[in-house]
């Protein structure tokens, strides 16, 4: 179906076992996994076709990072690819599956060592086992106030997520951009430490952007160029207080004038959060399915819609963000924006305060959680979503035409519309969730064929997505053509460079090895 | 006298003209330097030392991208190493002097166009030869509403700062956090563009962080990965207000209280600037030089300093910052930190405000200026600088204890203190700068000796520099040295890959391609 899903590793069964049987004599026969249950826990919850198209061919389960070097040297060794996974929990994404089949899972959920939290700093130390709940109850067990930065799907890791962009909704929502100071296994089995780290007990490792020379933590974003074994992460210190403003608008072209009213707010920094707004699907979505409401083919008419919007109190678009500040001034920031929005609309905001001291329940704090994942029910059966999220200018009138680009695309090929926008300071991410039932073998065609059009429509416009299923990842990689496709050259150069057995998770975001590029 | 002066590219005088020639017939015969007058231009101005230890063998000055390819193809087919600069305008850390001598200056200083100024995105688009003053005069001429991030000398590139790692004192003060979206000419000659201009006419290239896949654009900092052809960079929204804080404080040890009551400010961001704390020898530099104090040896004693401070009415540390924010935001945030203040000092605030629609010369913007080089003339004679500038935590104690170190350490080299500190959110940069006359050989002997006292102090203490000169790139690059020297390591089998030639900037950040390596 998707090209990369047709590529396998070309390992050999006795290649293979004695690849799984050098790495057991090392780490522990009982942290190495080649049965058809073990290997099968790694597939694609939400795989958008057979699963077994992703299938590893097993997985290894090293504790430290001495572990996690000797295993990159034994797959050198016996050239054995591997796919990296923080906790595998990248749902939306292809979960814990690599994309290409055969390969050896290097599977890091047990190195979960907090390594420090220093509360005064605001930052701590992790390894990419770690989850959003392990953290979050470390903070709480010993009353340190810093705030996380959460998902509505938490289960994942910490690092893992940061690792592949992933964004939450605090002032800290660009989880990469608060990635400070690594440690990394390199393909060829060498550990580097970045920034400041790169010297014996330097105390700014985890506090300083810069270190002396290039500066490496990006590239082990969303990359198969390394092996993160642990890294430091910023925290938002407990703010003084908070203000919640919510607001909802009644039509799809107002997205036009929240867009541009929110943007001007973000590029000045007065709202440092990395504002949503979302259509009323996620209110609908969370409670009920899609049997609920309509069972007609195609995408839900607009009386239905009206009937959800009716039941849930919810507009065609709803803004929610949050001020992060001294109550004061919250206060006067609410004020300024409040006097922006009534220049382009009549609609007013729902304010609500909270401040130190008052029930923490109320504080707005970002908290791990999984409600959300409750969603991917929408379509029936059993369940599964993938999003497609094209990054746009902070523009109104750019992100409605995208919008109804997608809306229109989506209702051709007979999916109901949810969407969501992330605002940044000078860009709009905007989202596009598509819920399908997974063992629906003409709905997923559909999926393939909407994603295939979503992608090829924005590129056409000049946008790329930010982030990728596995199924995508190489159609998204070529859109990505300047100077015929100058990034994916170099992309590549470097990877037949520092990792010429192609050892580390081929085919990540595209980036395939020479000795699996050829098949492409 | 520094280990990296003794090395020499090693052309030939037939192939290096030849190279010459080969450029002429394709940039212009008048862009091509050879002369001893012209070579001398490009010679360090605040030279630690004989200024012919990195004297340049010649210089080009291309005018587009495509000339620079067309030159590091030519470079590689002649094997003549280059060395790129902006402007040259890299003062106190070797100007547009290189490393290795014998190298030819790739000079962009003729690239200065201004592509693209966005009001509403605040953000530009420029070329490396674009000075601080040309991006002022724009933003003037044109009535843009955007305020830059300037510094003590503003004769530079906006761009070539940035990729030092320069900094400023706004809220955009980390200049390299705010580059966004490159174009680069890669050490074959290819031309790659970074995150989403890796698409074509992507126009989020220089509004989004991050694209699809690895993040590159900090490896071209402090670098010699690439040169930077263009760069967006993105610029701050004039704010509704400014607020000056200034305050002084009487005793050395004060800095304690100092960095620990701003730091939690500044972590907390009510304080968003890159905050400073200067010594009083700021202003006695600005306003007049060393013999009209003292003519004595060794260090100024503490009656003299005393009589400066007298006459400038300063403290022993000097604070002063700014906020930009809504008025009555700015009033909330002085009240706030004056009530931290006072639970630590009885020292008060000097304040003042700025709003807009106020006269702009009051607002606290920040414009180019060349008023602080006259600094480097306190020693007498012609004058010079080098600045010694480790990362520390944010954290008080340990800044007094680095400052005191080197304060020893100076008056024990015969050198007067002088000390600035710039705070970050969970770091704080310790500057001392040291002022020599540069026609005193022996004086020069000793900024040597205390330059590399200093980098060893601080290693001992697991400090490292942020940035340092061309004399010194070797010593600091060495004391990063985890992992027998991993990131040394690291770097040089990137640049092997990259670069197999070591046509740019041989020895940049201790960098050296393999052909060079060897005589170290």
């Amino acid at each position: 179906m998707a090209a990369s899903s047709s590529r396998r590793a070309d390992v050999a069964p006795r290649q293979l076992t004695r690849f799984l049987k050098a790495v057991a004599a090392e780490i522990g026969d009982e942290w190495v996994f080649d049965s058809a249950t073990d290997v099968a826990s790694y597939q694609d919850v939400f795989a958008l076709g057979d699963p077994r198209l992703h299938s590893p061919a097993g997985a290894v389960a090293p504790l430290t990072a001495a572990q996690v070097q000797t295993i990159v040297r034994l797959a050198n060794r016996f050239k054995v690819p591997l796919w990296t996974i923080s906790r595998g929990k990248n749902f939306g994404y292809g979960g814990a599956a690599p994309v290409m089949r055969g390969v050896v899972i290097l599977d890091l959920t047990r190195m979960k060592r907090i390594i420090d939290v220093d509360e005064k700093l605001a930052y701590c130390v992790i390894e990419p086992g770690v989850g959003f709940y392990d953290l979050h109850a470390y903070l709480r067990a010993n009353g340190i106030r810093l705030w996380m930065s959460c998902l509505g799907n938490s289960l994942g890791s910490v690092i893992g997520n940061a690792l592949e962009h992933g964004t939450g909704i605090t002032p800290y929502a660009d989880h990469a951009m608060n990635l400070c100071g690594m440690e990394l296994v390199m393909p060829d089995g060498d550990i580097v430490r970045t920034g400041m780290g790169a010297m014996d007990d330097n105390p700014t490792w985890h506090l300083s952007r810069h270190g002396y020379g290039p500066g490496w933590e990006q590239m082990f974003t969303q990359s198969n160029f390394g092996v993160v074994t642990r890294a430091g992460m910023w925290l938002m210190p407990e703010p003084e207080g908070t203000l919640s403003m919510t607001m909802n608008a009644d039509k799809p072209e107002d997205i036009r004038w929240i867009v541009d009213t929110l943007g001007e707010l973000r590029t000045k920094r007065i709202i440092t959060q990395a504002t949503t707004v979302r259509n009323y699907m996620r209110w609908a979505a969370l409670d009920s399915v899609r049997s609920d409401w309509y069972d007609g083919p195609g995408a839900m008419p607009d009386e239905v819609i009206e009937r959800i919007r009716q039941k849930y109190g919810v507009g065609w678009w709803n803004i929610n963000f949050r001020l992060y500040e001294l109550p004061e001034v919250n206060d006067a920031h609410a004020r300024f924006i409040e006097e922006k929005f009534k220049a382009v609309t009549d609609n007013r905001f729902e304010i609500s305060r909270w401040r130190q001291g008052d029930p923490p329940a109320l504080s707005g704090e970002s908290l791990p959680g999984v409600g959300s994942m409750q969603m991917v029910n929408w379509a029936g059966g059993r369940g599964g979503h993938v999003g497609f999220s094209p990054v746009l200018p902070l523009n109104g009138e750019l992100a409605f035409a995208q919008f109804d680009r997608t809306r229109v695309r989506m209702k051709e090929f007979g999916f109901d519309y949810y969407g969501s926008m992330y605002l940044w300071e000078r860009a709009i991410t905007v989202i596009s969730q598509i819920f399908f039932d997974r063992d629906d073998a003409q709905m997923l065609e559909r999926v393939h064929g909407l994603f295939r059009a979503l992608i090829a429509d924005a590129a056409q416009n000049g946008y790329g997505e930010y982030r990728t299923h596995i199924d995508f990842m190489d159609d998204v990689a070529r859109s990505f053509a300047f100077n015929n496709h100058a990034l994916l050259r170099w992309n590549e150069k470097l990877k037949d460079a520092l990792d010429p057995n192609g050892i580390l998770s081929p085919g990540k975001q595209g980036i395939w090895p020479a000795r699996y590029r050829e098949e492409a």
